[in-house]
């Protein structure tokens, strides 16, 4: 089944707003198995609309609209949807009492313009708004439809799930569902690479996917039903996991901070933090999962030497001798961030996020992260290679990625690897 | 000038990807005064593109397009367009240099395929990737345009910045010009009501917009010259000044924590934190800022109880008499800061991000704030309103930029109106 998009709106057109719509509604459709061949945006004109709803019929089964039902005469989608299919809109009690009591529920008297939104083309199946006034509604004709859904993302996506996937299923004949094995640490061309015969897989297909410093393989099976696309998922999945090793982190979750949350509480480990050019970035986003407090208690920002040295013991001669960015430094923060914050883990950052340099011939970009729970340790020296003016956010985005990769590591790596914090930043 | 923007990229129906580039792009077109009527996304099929560039072209004068310059045989953009224009391509010594320059830089040998990315339609005006490999370019026949970018929004905007802006401002018989005045702590409504007849101006106009607690006027001018847009703009964003007052806090600034790290520089003082919900995001947020090492040294993430205890030196009573989110404990929270970090000021912040409770009877959307120098404080109650199942990072982000604000609000009130601190935290 062909489907098309189409986004009403001149604040579109300006860019004063950035369009989700169009990649949850892609995401949506293609889960479903209907093949979107087009999105086009037009304005708030009605010749425009009527050209470009007109033209898309002739290619498309289904156009599924966004915007333009608010009750201002400029919101024109539905009037222009149902001249393109010659129906007459007719008042829908149901809408209309529901308008009603929206504004009623906030103390609201209704202004005379909202009636207006209740208006629905003769014979379409309407949608109940529940997060607004205007409802959408799926309309037809000679077996093409049209469905208009309002512009908000809040009021779109609930009732998109709530009415258009129901209204939609009868049309697809199979459903697709996809998996992600995320993975860190590996290039995308050296996933590629392992994964290998798999890539050129038919059902399920396998997909690389990369973005900031990760790489993940989506594995998607198009089926009659969502157990057997899971039944064909399954084994690739397994497959890939064998292929790929400690590279991968989780499947579906929807990141490393989501990952480490649920595997320090796993293991029933506490996390502290000592960030230097992350500047708090990973405490954030550990902290952005909701719960994080059971694991997470502690984080030193320790953006200053000064704070290097008296809240995480950071010795002087160190700092002096090697620089704040240094092996020498991390494995003292690490260490000092364990001791000071009594958590059975602790990971450091130090680095040079760019774009400036830190006046020494270090180059942007080069990181040292540290990982100890007090006595044996794991060091990682990171190059990001980017140094350009705008490398400043993918330099912090990627070590903090890193650091909490290497808890990961420290975590499930053989206790007998390891080697001692103590020594190592004596050895200095 | 009529222009229309074109995606290319299967990835982008699918949903895989967000369309900033659509955003970035229709914005800077609006300010440079043309018309932008229509936006597209094909997918990676030439016969499709074709179809959607022919048809722009009989409306547009210009069409700018994204994606599809890459190396693989996917990548058609270029030859599409060069076809539509019956124009032959031709090697571009220049590029070719260029991408051999690129491979070499990164020490890898250049793969055959990248090639291709350096033949231009002939007559072309090619534009320099500097972030990448695919130039783009300008191609032209019997008065209307095509212009071509590569997708990753990285190169695209360099790009755009600086070769597609310089070649198409000769096309624009005017010049539009915007400037933002930012307010925080003002709602979107009273900040209109204060603006009052001056939403009603034609030129410059004057528009609101709000965000996650933010709010700002946005004044346009249209003009033949910047420097007349200007002298319109200036008096208007003078007259919303004075009409808001300190709720003003820049103007064209990116955001709280720019502005934040300015002011800190200006007047000499460096800042701390003490971030118990925001568990580093207002350290991470000062960070973002290049070169804010010199105001911000360091961060105490005090998620837990134990570290607000050892490590900030709240008392143990105030935790248990009024609970960690309280006055007494924010209060105790950023002195204890100031004090273990040395600095001239520090920021705290308490409260319950969601999306579940504290287990007390507070609110989640409550948040304490304190700022400090060590003496005299500020203390703010702030209560989000916003408790449902997706409202943390709301709460979070308005609590980072509502800390920014108060901290703005202590170094520029008079010193006449603060309070002692330390008898403030000793009369609970």
């Amino acid at each position: 089944m062909k489907c098309e998009l189409v986004f009403v709106g001149t604040e579109l057109l300006l860019g004063d707003i950035l369009n989700t719509n169009a990649q949850y509604l892609s995401k949506r459709l293609a889960a479903l198995g209907f093949d979107v061949l087009f999105q086009c945006v037009v304005g708030d004109n009605p010749e425009r609309l009527k050209a470009v709803l007109e033209e898309g019929l002739e290619r498309s089964d289904i156009i599924i609209t966004t915007g333009g039902l608010g009750p201002t005469k400029d919101d024109l989608t539905k009037e222009v949807c149902a001249e393109v299919f010659s129906l007459p809109l007719e008042m829908h009690e149901e809408s209309l009492c529901r308008i009603h009591d929206y504004f009623k529920e906030k103390n609201i008297s209704m202004p005379k313009s909202n009636e207006k939104q209740a208006l629905m083309p003769k014979g379409s199946v309407v949608f109940k708004n529940t997060n607004g006034t205007a409802p959408g509604c799926a309309m037809e004709k000679d077996g093409k439809r049209i469905i208009i859904l309002p512009g908000p993302p809040r009021e779109m996506c609930e009732m998109f799930e709530n009415c258009v996937l129901p209204y939609l299923s009868r049309f697809s004949d199979h459903v697709i569902i996809s998996h992600s094995v995320r993975t860190f640490g590996i290039g995308e061309s050296m996933m590629a690479e392992r994964a290998g015969d798999l890539l050129d897989m038919q059902n399920p297909t396998v997909a690389p996917y990369a973005k900031s410093g990760e790489a993940l393989l989506r594995v998607t099976a198009k089926a009659t039903t969502a157990q057997e696309a899971e039944k064909l998922i399954a084994p690739v999945v397994e497959e890939i996991k064998n292929r790929l090793g400690s590279f991968v982190y989780g499947v579906d979750c929807s990141g490393p901070e989501e990952n480490i949350v649920a595997l320090l509480k796993e293991k029933g480990l506490t996390l502290a933090t000592a960030e230097s050019c992350t500047g708090g970035l990973i405490g954030k986003r550990i902290t952005d999962i909701s719960g994080a407090s059971s694991v997470f208690g502690c984080g030193i920002i320790s953006y200053s030497n000064e704070v290097k040295k008296s809240v995480l013991g950071v010795k002087e001669e160190l700092l002096e001798k090697y620089g704040a960015v240094s092996e020498a430094v991390a494995a003292s923060m690490a260490l000092g961030a364990v001791k000071c914050s009594g958590a059975d883990l602790a990971v450091s950052v130090t680095g040079i996020a760019g774009p400036n340099s830190d006046g020494t011939d270090k180059p942007v970009g080069l990181v040292y992260i540290a990982v100890t729970d007090g006595s044996s340790f794991r060091i990682k020296k990171l190059l990001t290679g980017h140094s350009e003016k705008s490398c400043r956010e993918y330099n912090r985005t990627v070590s903090a990625s890193t650091a909490l990769n290497e808890v990961r590591l420290f975590i499930l790596e053989s206790e007998n690897n390891r080697k001692d914090i103590n020594a190592f930043i004596n050895s200095f």
